[in-house]
């Protein structure tokens, strides 16, 4: 059966899903997004990526058609409609058509609310067992990655090079540090059993699951510094792992082709992740 | 009667003329956009414009779903199809529509190629007689501005602040130095007679219609100096401009409240202007 989509108000499916190409989504990638992972047919994490929602439509001055109480119930409808059980929820909100095109923000035009699912088994995934490759690029973004606008260009960029290398992320690299993966958070383990992963600012996305790992580790007593790191601090480190909506958290057992640890994801990244799939289980809506 | 646009193949009312939620263009902003002025119902210098799209598509590894030959048809088809006599046609090229969202390149996947037109009266515009106001604002755009993709969030934010500021364009300011517009390439005349405009590189977008008045100036024994330039600098310009494909050439009569010469468009912004008129009537396809 065909997915269904939801596009302004409307349940449609989604090879009829269509936005306007004056769409400032479409012309100018004047949007923002989410993506909300789906475990036993809820939504996980769901108040954090609504909250961030709210931050990164505020910071364009874009408003939300909906109230972020309302676009849960459109997630989990979708959900209902899609009889998904594991996988996620794209959203994205723009600041809709205007009947031309001109950069500043037009007038009296609503935004647009765009919906969709996907399949995908995060938690049996083989990669979250064997973890993953990264390779590392230049972090050639804009200076305003605290925005999850869908201006991604430069991700795809990233992401297709790593493809490319059969790996399975690019991690970032700006003056000489890592700042993030090109749709997930980077981590490390020092030696000294240390939790490192990067603070937030403008240099990075603040990950919800990033967020919820860093809380979770801490409600444990595990040491976390929020700081930038090197590629040679993580290939000395025990471990190395990464997070997002859609992989929880993953191992990254080498970098450039050189080995992290024991080329293997490690312990304490296997108790994250499973922490966090309790987590995740013992919140979702 | 509504206008037409082009969508894929597809002659259709602007009103119905839509693309897939799935688009790339609208998840990611993997796309590349051109925009080219028509005077009197012919296109202008626009073989300078799709060379820059081939250029730009080249750069994201974008392979046009038509030959630059056909798009400038389907260009002049628009324009003889809205009855278009002074305006635009503005073209933009994504990756497609993919049956999912991953940010590596979809494989089999046509892209989109999406056109319409608008109206503008660029010869007669009162800016042109007047000039406009100008503010800075950071330049905290990706590294690559040379490609012409539709990542344009930040232009849109800076055009914003321009708009809310009474101003025309916004210039953009990095390491105390001027890039260029949000939508415009940046002049000064100074007051030893020199044309000041950015060199091109990743910096900045190589404008079609800042080669061609440097061609044009260059031609007539004009002095053109291709480097930045500062505020100061421009502040203490006997005359400063602007120029794009929807504007021409315009003169900058103040940035950030402080006027730039006398405060009126300088005699060379206008020779430049008529110059370009010329040309760009003289060579319109």
């Amino acid at each position: 059966l065909e997915k269904i989509a939801y596009v302004n108000g409307s349940y449609v499916p989604l090879s009829e899903a269509k936005v306007s190409v004056l769409d400032r989504g479409f012309l100018f990638a004047d949007g923002i997004y989410e993506v909300a992972a789906v475990l036993d047919g809820k939504l996980i994490d769901n108040a954090s990526h609504l909250a961030r929602l709210e931050r990164s439509v505020g910071e364009i001055r874009l408003e939300l058609p909906e109230t972020t109480a309302r676009i849960q119930e459109i997630q989990q409808e979708l959900v209902t409609r899609n009889q998904l059980v594991n996988g996620m929820v794209y959203l994205e909100v723009t600041r809709g058509a205007d009947t031309g095109r001109d950069f500043a923000f037009p007038k009296g035009v609503k935004p647009t609310l765009v919906m969709f699912t996907a399949e995908k088994d995060i938690v049996g995934a083989p990669s979250a067992r064997t973890g993953i490759n990264v390779i590392t690029v230049p972090d050639i973004r804009w200076e305003r990655r605290d925005i999850k606008s869908v201006a991604l260009l430069a991700q795809v960029l990233a992401k297709q090079a790593a493809a490319e290398a059969g790996a399975g992320e690019a991690w970032m690299i700006q003056d000489g540090k890592v700042t993030e993966g090109g749709s997930s958070s980077a981590f490390i383990l020092t030696q000294d059993d240390v939790i490192v992963t990067r603070q937030n600012g403008s240099e990075i996305l603040p990950g919800c699951t990033r967020k919820a790992v860093v809380a979770l580790a801490e409600e444990r007593q595990l040491r976390v510094e929020e700081r930038a790191f090197s590629i040679e601090e993580a290939l000395a480190a025990k471990e190395a792992f990464i997070t997002s909506a859609t992989v929880f958290v993953q191992g990254v057992v080498a970098i450039d082709g050189r080995k992290v640890g024991n080329g293997k994801p490690g312990p304490l990244t296997d108790r994250l992740r499973e922490i966090y799939v309790e987590f995740a289980k013992a919140t979702a809506v």
